[in-house]
């Protein structure tokens, strides 16, 4: 399933910019960067849970934001864009590297 | 149905930050913004074919990026937060004002 995970997070201070920059490699190794603050993460429910388990041990809880929509299997027909879009589909397009 | 509008708008020039600004103004006309870069948008079918035209007439199409995820009538099993939270639901909570 495609769950879309988006966040702010408050780097007023040096460790917010330690969270920070540990959010997006978290996000990282779960699905790739479609904006600065936006990943499409293409996983299974253990793996989506396990995520979120991660991302909370990581954010504080006070200070920054998560917010995760569960967008499905059939998730294509739910996304459009506008503008600038290097993303890729991870259920179709293939890569050679 | 809720649509999810994310943007990344690249502000290296003058006339970014306006369209940054001009971006989250005409959000602001269609929903809640509930991230610094993401809004929530209630609206009908039509309305949303009007917010995307909108939009697409702000933003630079070559730099800028701007998704829309469409999560639907049944939305609310598909969002889930962590962390801080100031967002409303459009469809339940109440205001006296």
């Amino acid at each position: 399933m495609l769950v879309l995970v988006t966040y702010d997070v408050n780097t007023e201070s040096s460790n917010g910019k330690k969270r920070l920059r540990h959010v997006a490699k978290k996000c990282v190794d779960y699905g790739q960067r479609v904006q600065n603050s936006v990943f499409e993460c293409s996983v299974m429910p253990d793996q989506y849970v396990k995520l979120k388990n991660d991302l909370k041990n990581i954010i504080d809880l006070e200070r920054d934001s998560l917010r995760f929509y569960l967008l499905g299997k059939n998730w294509e027909n739910r996304v459009e864009t506008l503008g600038k879009d290097e993303s890729y589909n991870p259920d179709k397009d293939v890569f050679i590297l």
